[in-house]
């Protein structure tokens, strides 16, 4: 049986920017103008802050005056005990299991201004429907992403295409601060986000980890 | 008696950037410049995650093999009971207290990175020494702030030069994302930082709030 994940993943919710090959590749003309003149070189962070909060099943609101929202179909890992300058070989064993995270946010011109008003409006960051053990996937970089939009297949993408796997990720953010129990890491989305309206049905699935539903409602 | 600050202020930890007159004027002619090329017209928010969470007379560990440490006092405001699309006028009534936060960072080049690894390294956010209640404050932008390094005075300056006051931070902050009780806003540093270094006593004193005292200790 595997506990409940919204009494277990508890803490912070972290993002994880650009961790898609092929999104990555996308910017990578923009990364070589002024001011970053090179592609980022570690993990480019975000939070999702308590606020954006959400679950399976539940509604995400269509915030009045603006333009466009986009859910962002990601594999979610849950530590599972604190994990300070923990090396790859062992970072998966600091895993508690995974998820499905849907990390909805407004689209920006730039990845370079600070994303909090963009990404961290309430029940912006819906996860489920359960939190799956490690034991039960053999390999987090191998599963199949998709995103669905009132049934029809708007994106579809692997974990193998990451940019950092699940273990470079702990690793190399454990190196600088302290990963605590019950933290997220959401693991990056992948390109090609599409715009969601009210009315719309999301679900994102995710290979053995079921699917993860939510509704769009206008406010 | 005011209520201990540490069991208040259990919430998110929100940092405002660019929040004293003097440092948006130094950063004017930056942001003249692409991608950005007009200063920002909204708050620019960032987060402070729980594993910074540091208090009074705490030591901060100055981590291995940076080049420069910098502390950031700041009025802290604790909200005191939920804020959604407050406006200027009842902002005030939503604040629980006042306290003080050193909020520690590495200095960056640009403020067009995301600031995670810069801002989050563990115990980088001391705030007390204690909740002064609302009522003990007459007026919030009109209270001095210094900070002191080995006894000499290195900062000074008024929170009578934010951008934007208290109650404009909350209406606008509020107008896209919920303030939840317990949150603590970090209403912005003024411009000068300066380095610390290992063996440093680093105190921020603001008006009426106290003195917040931190030790920095090699790692």
């Amino acid at each position: 049986m595997s506990r409940a994940l919204h009494d277990v993943a508890t803490g912070t919710l972290f993002g994880v920017a650009l961790n898609y090959q092929g999104l990555l590749n996308q910017h990578l003309a923009a990364f070589n103008e002024p001011p970053y003149k090179q592609p980022p070189v570690k993990p480019v962070l975000f939070v999702k802050t308590p606020n954006t909060r959400n679950q399976h099943d539940h509604a995400v609101v269509y915030p009045q005056g603006i333009e466009h929202l986009q859910p962002g179909p990601a594999l979610g890992v849950v530590i599972g005990k604190d994990a300070s300058r923990v090396s790859v070989e062992d970072a998966l064993d600091y895993v508690a299991g995974y998820t499905i995270v849907n990390e909805f946010s407004l689209p920006e011109d730039s990845y370079y201004r600070p994303a909090v008003k963009a990404k961290c409006r309430d029940g912006f960051c819906s996860f489920g429907p359960e939190l799956v053990p490690t034991s039960q996937v053999a390999n987090p970089q191998t599963l199949d992403i998709k995103l669905w939009v009132n049934g029809e297949l708007r994106q579809s993408n692997s974990t193998a295409n990451c940019v950092r796997s699940v273990a470079q990720l702990i690793a190399e953010l454990s190196e600088f601060m302290t990963l605590h129990e019950g933290d997220l890491l959401i693991t990056g989305t992948p390109e090609g986000r599409v715009d969601v309206l009210p009315g719309d049905r999301v679900e994102v699935e995710i290979s053995g980890l079921g699917r993860l539903v939510n509704h769009i409602v206008a406010e």
